[in-house]
């Protein structure tokens, strides 16, 4: 950040009066421009005991797997964010949603809630930001091709909840992987 | 939002190419301007049966009570946010927090999330954004006099659930009460 969105003068980091954390502030009119964590919907689509992911047509990680999932829009729930997401990724409905895993990814100011529930129909197709949609029983799961390690804790957290006959809600906080320090480093 | 961040031109609204949705966009440099809903975290604070509520000392809502809660910083996970809203507005810490509430405030693009758990102290002194802070009963609590529609939402399911004599996890959607719809308006 180097202009208040503002008025269009210099903004300078400092802490302001009352805060006790760096802010960008603007030098002209003197607006503090807070910067704040960015929420990522998704959803972990099931259908006859198997998941639905999506291959990975943008960057980062293309080619790889991972669950519809982005951005939460102004305007909009969670969940119709999770829906959204999943209709514009592998262009399908989903049935009743349930909150199933909250992560802190702090260390790039993210917060995931993915949603878990039945798809309401078995006709998907690729949306522009997947390369392939295809539903994967556990044990063919592309453990070694998922796009992100915060995908794969979730689908870890699905596999063991169902193994012991029940779902709950899970939190934790995820930690930067090796490759995700070496993208920073380098 | 009148300038780009980055280069400090003229930004005009419009749908980026492969988008569905107005963004600020850069006239001079390009850089499309994401904006997202931001996250809310705050706490209910237990003990002996009693909850403790902050009186605000800021606008909004200046002199009625709250929930401890605040923005999410960036950096931080969602449980770290809520204790140290609790500690900036009432100077306390707490034991082991569970996540309570999360509620979508779509009309003002926020996410709350509430976690309940016990006090650490019977210790606590207004920080400088609370008039006071107290503890109160369920049939003391001042329904009349709190801040907010989801801080009332959450101290309902709260209670509630209490009553039943068990907790679960609350979701739901807070819609524009009269009073923010005339704010609005006005």
């Amino acid at each position: 950040m180097n202009f208040c969105s503002h008025c269009g003068g210099p903004v300078s980091r400092q802490i302001p009066t009352g805060d006790n954390r760096p802010r960008f502030v603007c030098r002209h009119c003197h607006t503090i421009h807070y910067q704040n964590p960015r929420m990522v919907v998704g959803t972990v689509p099931e259908w006859d005991g198997r998941i639905l992911l999506c291959r990975r047509a943008i960057a980062p990680r293309v080619g790889l797997w991972t669950l519809p999932a982005g951005y939460l829009e102004n305007g909009e729930t969670m969940m119709d964010g999770a829906r959204r997401e999943t209709r514009e990724e592998a262009n399908v409905e989903l049935q009743a949603l349930t909150p199933f895993a909250m992560f802190d990814l702090p260390f790039i100011n993210q917060i995931y809630l993915m949603f878990r529930g039945p798809l309401a129909s078995t006709e998907w197709r690729p949306g522009q930001e997947s390369l392939d949609v295809r539903l994967f029983a556990e044990e063919d799961l592309p453990w070694e091709e998922l796009a992100f390690v915060v995908i794969r804790e979730t689908l870890e957290c699905y596999f063991r909840d169902r193994s012991r006959g029940g779902f709950r809600l899970h939190t934790g906080t995820i930690t930067p992987p090796a490759q995700a320090i070496q993208d920073h480093l380098s």
